[in-house]
């Protein structure tokens, strides 16, 4: 990206950005909007003007981001880092939305097959309620979309989720389910997560305790072939395609298993409908006819160029609450990184820190702070012309709209004022994705709109998004700190001591 | 602040902090940690050495910080800025806690009074479970201590929380609850609070439908006087001090009614007690015995002097996944502000980005970022010697801490590698807080130890951390944007121009 000549104009116009506080001209409201058939993106509030757009329209070309995206959703094997990576993956989680429209057919039908599975074993399920035992990908994902959906909940099918190793989740998970009526999805990409494993000892210990059989309350998801695929303790295995990483696992057999189970087949249908749809418009070349490039642009400019270093997302819709989790690992696991995909490190700015939570809520926690604190944050704003239940009132629906609006406006234009205290700087920038309504297709499209915006910010910036080193090296030292594996703390030398003396500091009194 | 010698002797010292993969000794991890009766605070894993810690010191002695802490204690009129405040109020919320033990005289006998009413109240209320009705301050602190503490819920007595404007989690309150069996509890300092009033109507439209008498279902927690406090329609009506602020109210009524409710009058007096034990470590003056006060002045050498804005807390312990929300507004609408309580702009960094979620789950969501990112982040770990229940797995929860000091460890140290992509810088920063169990007692003093640090914060930075007039420009404009408020709309000159334009463009279509 930085040898790129769009990058000199950009540093050069970032000298001398828009100031939102000289007003919104209507024009400039309409103009700076991008529409698509599920979602529009507003961005007539960030701090970018003609100038700017266009340049960052260079940009994506001049690191060929949407040949790179094309090329992804073909089937190239990019998932790797030059120099780094033992064996190049192919990256395929737009294939569980049938993008390409051909080709891969032995994943697609993979795919295709698994589905078809699913929806057998779900149709004479006896069970009324679902634990999915799973961490990271295999949880936030899944439980952000149950929670968007909560208006779609089947009451005779609940679902749960047990992640934590802690073991008070876990007692209080277990003692809230019936074990009689309850049916275990244990999911695990790797097969050998540590907490998964243990969640899955606990449930199993649970079901015997109460004389059932393990075996026929649990099923399994993991890839062809992994620990947990061969395992035959379980009543059912689905498989998804080792291409396909956790933090992208929604709209697999990850995600498709518990929502089939508790939302049905017709939501889960127009929710990876709705991924699709959104999917479509990620192939533009165009940056105004394509929101994710446009959106990932936006964040590289406020970060790399207008030095804003965390982003909140906050959704005017209250169950988006864990969706907001969701892209927080989302996009932190994937950009979080300090390698170029050719080997080499890179010392510019890569992922912003994300975070949020919905509004209203958050006018009454944190917007104090966006409004008259001295740290800046990008916004990203998510609105709804219309509520999810036919029985809601219009008019606090509508007083939730004007709330968000109004945010949005005084973040830009400030306030002056002779009491210092009461005065808003304004200029501070921020974005709006509008949809009709949450739904199932909105929740997809949204979805699609931020796992492709968090791919596009990987091209741009040069990482590769799809792998995750940085959350190995805690692994290993959690494993070297277990009284029973001396062996592998000797081999670590110099560090070993550190960690004896952190046990010994830290945790002395436990043992 | 930046008057003082130590913030120049600081500035200096920033230039060549302690490089942390120079390797912790046992000596230093021994040295650098506070404890208390039911607290440890544990830094040596900061950035910082004798010399900082000692010059650290000095800017607590140069700027009073201890002697303000007593003063708000002892009920100064503190909450004002210079020339921007109409009233001065006092801040009472420690009162609650019987911090001073003398003195105060009619406020004491206010909050001994109210507690005395609520206890007889909830002896003989009927009712099964309580909706409280109330966002910000009313809700956050309140729900954080109820899921804190799972393990004492009463299945009896069960408790739900109804905050948002949004139509769509209203209705999915109130379909959850049986009308009959629920008493609403209407929360309000000012007592004319949007989303409060808003669902108060709805919640009582739900009772009268059911054919209940609504004045027997509903209870109202305010401020002496209110408007809400002169409203006869409830069956009972409590209140707080005006001297408490919304976000330091849980152990005022807003808290207590509830949390009485939901955990029983034991579980509450421990709370209250073991903040009371944490408070009395704030008047000390050096500050190896003041956790709050190190803790705030090592927020301030990492994000004024080693330039790190953003803060992660990462709580060992599941069920303090909404304690980190409410650390999340105590910390940023208290101190994310931009004016001196002397009444001038300021310039310096105030608050950081306060963020987080539980570990282990956070390791599989985005503590990539945070070992390989290009952000640092200030991370303060919460950890807990034993779990909560007592059947729960203690191999499960070895793992859980384990994992914890691993992952600061990681930071900290970080790893060489030939392979770029599994190079760890290290030198990253993070702290930990350390207690035997979380229990009552320690949610009480975790919740103490904040508010504590969240005030020293304030008194360092030299802001007043008791208001939020950051908050009021939105209120303002979305009110301006109601149609039937025209007039106040045109009073608002060139603005309202720019809210015309903002509700054609964005919300045209929902009307």
């Amino acid at each position: 990206m930085i040898d790129t000549s769009a990058y000199q104009s950009l540093k050069r116009l970032a000298d001398d950005p828009v100031d939102l506080r000289q007003g919104i001209s209507k024009d400039r409201l309409l103009r700076f909007a991008s529409h698509t058939k599920l979602l529009s993106l507003h961005y007539a509030l960030e701090r970018v003007d003609q100038r700017v757009l266009l340049t960052l329209q260079q940009l994506a070309r001049e690191t060929d981001a949407v040949q790179q995206f094309h090329a992804m959703a073909e089937g190239a094997f990019i998932n790797q880092v030059e120099g780094c990576t033992d064996r190049p993956v192919q990256v395929l989680h737009l294939l569980n939305r049938l993008m390409p429209k051909k080709g891969l057919d032995q994943a697609r039908s993979h795919i295709l097959e698994q589905r078809r599975n699913i929806i057998d074993y779900l149709t004479t399920c006896p069970f009324e309620r679902v634990v999915q035992i799973g961490i990271g990908g295999s949880e936030l994902g899944p439980k952000a979309i149950y929670r968007a959906l909560t208006h779609h909940h089947d009451a005779k099918r609940r679902l749960n989720f047990l992640s934590n190793v802690d073991p008070d989740h876990t007692e209080a998970v277990l003692q809230a389910v019936d074990p009689r009526k309850t049916l275990f999805v244990v999911v695990s990409k790797s097969g050998s997560t540590l907490e998964t494993q243990v969640n899955e000892r606990r449930a199993r210990e649970c079901l015997a305790a109460c004389g059932l059989d393990p075996r026929q309350h649990m099923v399994a998801i993991t890839t062809p072939g992994s620990k947990l695929d061969q395992d035959t303790d379980f009543h059912a295995r689905f498989t998804m395609l080792e291409a396909v990483g956790g933090r992208f696992s929604a709209t697999s057999p990850v995600g498709e298993f518990c929502l089939r189970f508790g939302l049905g087949n017709e939501v889960v249908d127009h929710f990876l409908a709705g991924a699709a749809t959104m999917d479509e418009t990620a192939l533009n070349t165009d940056i105004r006819h394509n929101p994710s490039l446009l959106s990932a642009l936006l964040n590289v400019w406020n970060h790399h160029f207008l030095g804003i270093n965390n982003r909140a997302v906050l959704p005017y819709a209250h169950h988006l609450d864990e969706f907001v989790l969701h892209l927080q690992q989302c996009a932190m696991e994937s950009n979080g990184k300090s390698v170029h995909r050719m080997g080499y490190p890179i010392s510019y700015p890569t992922a912003a820190v994300l975070w949020g939570a919905p509004g209203t809520n958050s006018q009454h926690s944190f917007f104090q702070q966006l409004h008259q604190g001295t740290v800046q944050t990008q916004c990203t704003f998510l609105g709804f012309e219309c509520s999810q239940s036919k029985t809601a009132d219009t008019q606090a629906h509508l007083a939730l709209n004007q709330n968000l609006v109004a945010q949005m406006v005084a973040l830009a234009c400030g306030q002056p004022s002779e009491n210092a205290n009461r005065r808003f700087e304004g200029n501070r920038c921020s974005r709006l994705i509008t949809a009709r309504q949450l739904n199932a297709e909105t929740v997809g499209a949204l979805l699609s709109f931020f796992e492709n915006e968090i791919a596009y910010e990987g091209f741009l910036l040069g990482v590769n998004s799809f792998d995750q080193e940085g959350v190995q090296l805690g692994k290993v030292l959690a494993t070297a700190l277990d009284p029973e594996q001396t062996a592998l703390r000797e081999k670590l030398g110099g560090l070993s001591q550190v960690l004896l003396d952190a046990e010994s500091a830290f945790l002395g009194r436990t043992k």
